[in-house]
């Protein structure tokens, strides 16, 4: 048996663009806030994992300057890697580093300053995260395709319109208007969504999420620590994994990411969630809206709804406060933003958020079970991390 | 009380500059030769860790695509950056995704693939591995220059001439000659060293590790599978990593790398080693010699000699076989090459043939305690880890 790991404190900065700010700096301003709101000592952090896919940033190696930044006590770190699940990844790491007996408290930070780059080159450094050389040297696919593709997919087979499909960003932008660190705070009206250009049919801008500079991170910590620390600890209950195939051309269908059913699975078995009906459990949710699409897909690989019908929950505000389980009431990656590296942790800063109830007025879920969860997905989803979060 | 872990497969490909290859075939190669040599079937592989700092490489995130290569049942994945001790980093996410209980199984993979950039563009990247705004952006500090900082404070501190470091790159090609993995397989004169043109004075050509493309690949099991899979498991017995300040202002000195002693004290103590005199227990090391320096001031590190005096261990043969305690009987970094991320993956493989008693004719260390080290730096030494092997 494992020892358990709570998250004691959390951090963010307001997601956008940020060119104030050197990726240290970013990473300074999350990861001072988590220090402080844990209420621990910078140097009782015994280990760093930084989530940062770079590639657009002059500082390309930044684990260790982090490090000095945030006045640890030069305890071990690396930088991780996995794509856009790249967050979910570190707090993986960090995780393991104190189930293992190596540390008792750890951090996972993850930062990216992506606005460094034109946004041409950030756009194509995204491509590659697909399978590189036939699917992007190859074809130029690039991450607006890929989706698109998932998302006539779905249309076709399960007859959803363009506009019920548009749903997920009318929604995501209404609750990340109410949220202060997101990139874009205010509405959007589902014409809107509609009357915005294609970037890849059937995808228009307004259902693409942004090119995003921010940092977000969490305070990680054995029981026995958490315990001493804090009245209000938020346990990772379950943690699921998963990787598929990069290879659009093996796969046995583009109505799903088959990774992320997998990761689910794991961890609901690990958490005590009945994968018949998580919703009856978890209060509120996270999943990694990158395109409007991948939402949907999302209810679906996470058993929120049957195959087919994830777009109905929409249009019956299911996933709206008040309904069968809200989703992304931080405004998800559409309206909050995606700054890669910063992704998955900031899930993870949003679950403790809603659990603690101190989310913004109107966007706080009605917490009853006191569970949460994290979807956070990578590539063209051939990383899956799923992350069950609780009180108790 | 953690899980012991051992090494139970290993795999490398020749190093050296490897057109013929792409990264996931040069992953391919050594990968598979670990499982085949683990004797375990690829699904059973339950975490993989890849080590690559990339950069240089036009497929930047590779993982997924290495896990597929190898026919692995798509279990979790990610990459892992720690510099040049980024090997060295995946065996410990590896490690601990076993110590942590989520896994039996694990693999850590390294490769680089550095001269798909021509060399000018791969000595910039490398030099954004210091601290990069003030003294890469700044100053145009790379890494030559930066050990070359080392070199001159070591020799005016202590009176070594430049010929007695020097002498670190004709034992290393010496051993990488009888190598048929490393990269220059021909020994070289002290004459010839000496000759060599100036890279940053001290410094010479002869003297610096060179652009390597390559893997190596280790599988990791629990101490339960290992004893069914093979009689010969090699545990990993001490690991022990620490990072320091990026930023050479703020070194107190230049005469060895401080996070490097504070990762061998922290493995001798889990391992058992007595830190006055390690070399009375250790039988074989591999120490990061990226220039001749380096593996001077790792002696001192790591306490196989006293603080000025590593460079008389040279002159006396102490690091050849036979003498106190043999070092890089592979050719080390010098000789047999330095592609990054495989770097400290290879460093294991080297541990365990030696242990095993399976090194080539000629640099088979005499193994009397079944004990080996590997101690793996990157950036100007500010990351740091050192790994202790046993036969038991």
């Amino acid at each position: 048996m494992s020892r358990r790991v709570a998250i004691v404190g959390i951090g963010l900065t307001p997601f956008g663009k940020r060119s104030d700010a050197s990726i240290s700096e970013l990473a300074f301003e999350a990861g001072r806030e988590a220090i402080r709101d844990a209420g621990v000592d910078a140097k009782d952090i015994g280990f760093l994992a930084v989530g940062n896919a770079g590639g657009w940033s002059a500082e390309a190696l930044p684990a260790v300057l982090i490090s000095e930044y945030l006045g640890l006590d030069q305890p071990g770190s690396l930088r991780v890697e996995a794509a856009c699940a790249t967050g979910s990844a570190a707090i993986k790491v960090a995780y393991d580093a104190i189930t293992s007996g190596s540390v008792d408290v750890a951090m996972a930070l993850g930062v990216e300053r992506m606005n460094e780059s034109p946004t041409p080159t950030v756009v194509e450094l995204i491509g590659r995260a697909g399978n590189y050389f036939w699917e992007f040297e190859n074809f130029g696919l690039t991450f607006p395709g890929y989706y698109a593709i998932y998302a006539t997919a779905y249309m076709d087979r399960y007859g959803a319109k363009e506009e019920d499909i548009a749903e997920v960003a009318v929604k995501n932008h209404y609750y990340g208007s109410m949220n202060p660190y997101a990139q874009f705070q205010k509405p959007v009206k589902l014409e809107e969504v509609m009357s915005s250009r294609y970037i890849a049919w059937p995808l228009k801008l307004l259902e693409c999420s942004p090119i995003t500079d921010g940092a977000a991170a969490a305070v990680l910590a054995s029981e026995e620590v958490a315990r001493k620390l804090t009245d209000s600890p938020v346990w990772i209950k379950g943690m699921g994994y998963a990787t598929g195939t990069a290879n659009l051309s093996k796969r046995a269908d583009f109505l799903g990411l088959e990774p992320a059913s997998r990761a689910a699975k794991a961890a609901y078995a690990q958490a005590g969630i009945d994968p018949s009906r998580p919703y009856k459990q978890i209060d509120v949710a996270t999943v990694h809206d990158c395109f409007s699409i991948a939402e949907i897909l999302a209810y679906e690989d996470l058993g929120f709804a049957r195959r087919g019908e994830g777009y109905m929950l929409l249009k019956e505000h299911q996933t709206h406060i008040g309904g069968l389980i809200p989703v992304n009431l931080d405004g998800g990656l559409k309206s909050k933003g995606h700054p890669i590296g910063a992704t998955g942790v900031g899930m993870a800063v949003e679950a403790v958020k809603q659990l603690r109830r101190k989310a913004e007025r109107g966007r706080q879920a009605d917490v009853k079970n006191g569970v949460a969860l994290a979807h956070n997905v990578g590539g063209t989803g051939h990383y899956a991390y799923v992350t069950v979060y609780s009180i108790d």
